[in-house]
């Protein structure tokens, strides 16, 4: 079976301008005193002006009880099944820092710990800072030397970094070395088929360089590296359906996922109001304009219940221009929930409007919130059926068979 | 693609105990006076309260236009696409008398029959006594011997009966001997693969040996044999999903099929109340409880949708030990409609509450029904996502992606 993505390309035209507007883990849960979520707490006239005028539903990201990562939940969204392209841990944590993979490259997530002889005994080294991870990379970037293969270690926050192998015929079908548990060695990195053998040997040498170059370093004397994958290769959005497709995001991750699918990538400032301003700007150049907003994931995921619903009234102050701008076609929506109750993503469906001069009105919807986008007229659809349905209200989708 | 248990199991962890109370045929239609359904005029004042504290939504069990029958409902409960996974009739009538197969052996459904010379004229011989029948099966398990093939004749209710073969290198690839209409004779067992010459041959020998048994039982002086099958081998839930699981049904054919996916088989007292009381004598050992409900289907089936109405009433009255008890998830819903009014199963969706203190909360439902549910958060699912669902809720998968 093609994917709807297959199925809709030879019906692609030109037509309105789109845009994708995204609270990253927007759907929530109901605060117990009052009943009602984050969102539906929230004061948001311009949203609920949409919601009102426009057709509302919930969003299944990947699939019943399924709580996605960042990248599924973006793949989701861009109309790409995240059940049948995988972003690898390596890979999306060097989208994460901002890197750019080659397609040759094999990308790991590396964590720095600690060890006591063999074994392991901190798989975080203690939460070391951000700046001794730094030092550390350096070191290790200086000092590795690998026969025929070039490595790169880039730190993240803390104990964490991406190690990238670059060299030809490297293959990342590779299994992790850390272990997961603490009090037992990390394991030595095995082929996953034999094209994988060099590769392996490889790594594992990599590794015991920077052990020795780490040996003075405890409680940061050991590294752990999991996840190796390669860029993946997913159909491109500019030759799929002609369309020029702008990512507007502050954190590099989202830049990286944007990417992936061929739009261009833009950095905006920090705040909500910034994305907004930053698409404005670019409003000429662009198809689709995906602009994708943090705050509201981050506090879910710190379980600041308030602070989540201050953001997506912040987006809401901010939204008027964009409005009056006159997209085409205006959806706002999530990559998944994650209600600050649970202090993590969730499977949750999440609310979702979508607004255009070519879409059913819910005009019983006072509120964008879970509850009314339950009763929306859109229902509960996939978040991959999203693209297609901005497609076809901006009249960017010619008729099936005759 | 791989089917969505298939794509849980990799995320499966440990986590809170679910209840899964099924009502079998819970669906119904609107009574013509009342506009109410069986569901809808029952006073149940526990699972209203649990349908606006939880999620609700409406069950497709196979898909749309589809009336399941036992086992496909039940299936499609537990997690399995009853379209992939089927268990033949024979099969499921072995599961109805209680018996456990072997991986080896080939069940068929039985009818003691009447016939004329060679000619079937009733093919329920009458619908003979179910001590008649148990007389004849006693008589064949006596007296007919096959070779290098064991067989056993058991009696269900009135003319039907189970066959079950023993022995290696049976095939269950058989046509049916059973004609389906009368003024014809029976047919020859055909091999529907060459694989199943010999099993053919055997069972016709059966079939043979049968008819000089029964020469002078008129009107049941014939057997006709239909649905030959071997147990499916399915996916089991404990090492799908590392879950202790339990059936607790009255009826033998519901043990039988939650056995087939790994489920532990408790028998308890024929009403709702002692299935109910059961499910908390075996709290401690299980993470997942499967409680069936019997009596709404046998009222559906009889056209009596007031004994439906009060059914309904009694498990409702039964059920507050068990919400006190504090599961972490508990689901109600059934297997399929079997609405009074049609005196049958039905293709209609199926009323589902989801309680959980992780679920969305469905305020503005007042009453546990089919037009409620319609309306629910959950909104039109398949009953395979109702496991998913329950495992998310209970904290059972990990994130998917990072």
């Amino acid at each position: 079976m093609a994917s709807l993505l297959e199925f809709l390309r030879p019906l692609a035209r030109s037509g309105g301008k789109m845009v994708l507007l995204v609270m990253d883990g927007l759907g929530g849960l109901p605060h117990p005193e009052t009943g009602l979520t984050e969102l539906e707490a929230a004061r948001t006239p311009t949203m609920d002006r949409l919601a009102r005028e426009g057709s509302c539903g919930l969003s299944v990201p990947v699939a019943a009880g399924v709580t996605p990562g960042s990248g599924p939940g973006h793949l989701g969204l861009f109309g790409y099944d995240p059940q049948r392209y995988v972003v690898g841990r390596g890979v999306l944590s060097a989208l994460g820092v901002g890197l750019t993979l080659e397609p040759r490259d094999v990308a790991a997530r590396a964590n720095f710990a600690t060890r006591d002889g063999d074994v392991i005994t901190d798989r975080r080294a203690g939460r070391i800072s951000t700046e001794t991870c730094q030092r550390l990379a350096r070191l290790l970037n200086e000092r590795i030397r690998l026969e025929g293969v070039s490595v790169r270690v880039e730190p993240e926050m803390q104990h964490r970094a991406v190690v990238i192998f670059r060299g030809e015929g490297l293959s990342p079908r590779l299994s992790d070395s850390d272990p997961q548990v603490t009090g037992v060695p990390a394991l030595p990195v095995r082929a996953l088929e034999p094209e994988a053998e060099r590769t392996a040997a490889v790594v594992n040498e990599f590794i015991r360089q920077a052990y020795a170059v780490l040996e003075e370093e405890h409680p940061a004397n050991a590294i752990l590296l999991r996840g190796f994958d390669r860029q993946p290769h997913l159909p491109q959005l500019p030759e799929l359906f002609g369309l020029r497709a702008a990512a507007i995001a502050y954190y590099p991750m989202y830049r990286g996922l944007a990417r992936l699918v061929g739009m261009e990538a833009h950095v905006p400032g920090p705040e909500p109001a910034d994305a907004i301003a930053r698409a404005l700007e670019l409003w000429d150049g662009y198809d689709l304009l995906f602009v994708h907003i943090k705050g509201t994931d981050s506090a879910g995921e710190d379980g600041d219940w308030a602070r989540k619903s201050r953001v997506i009234e912040e987006v809401d102050r901010a939204l008027p221009p964009l409005v009056e701008r006159g997209p085409d076609v205006l959806v706002v929506t999530g990559d998944h929930s994650t209600p600050a109750m649970l202090r993590s993503h969730s499977w949750h469906p999440v609310p979702l409007l979508l607004w255009a001069r070519t879409a059913r009105r819910d005009r019983h919807v006072t509120k964008f919130g879970e509850s009314e986008c339950a009763r929306g007229s859109l229902g509960q659809i996939r978040a991959t059926e999203i693209l297609p349905l901005m497609l076809a209200h901006a009249g960017r989708l010619n008729k099936y068979g005759a």
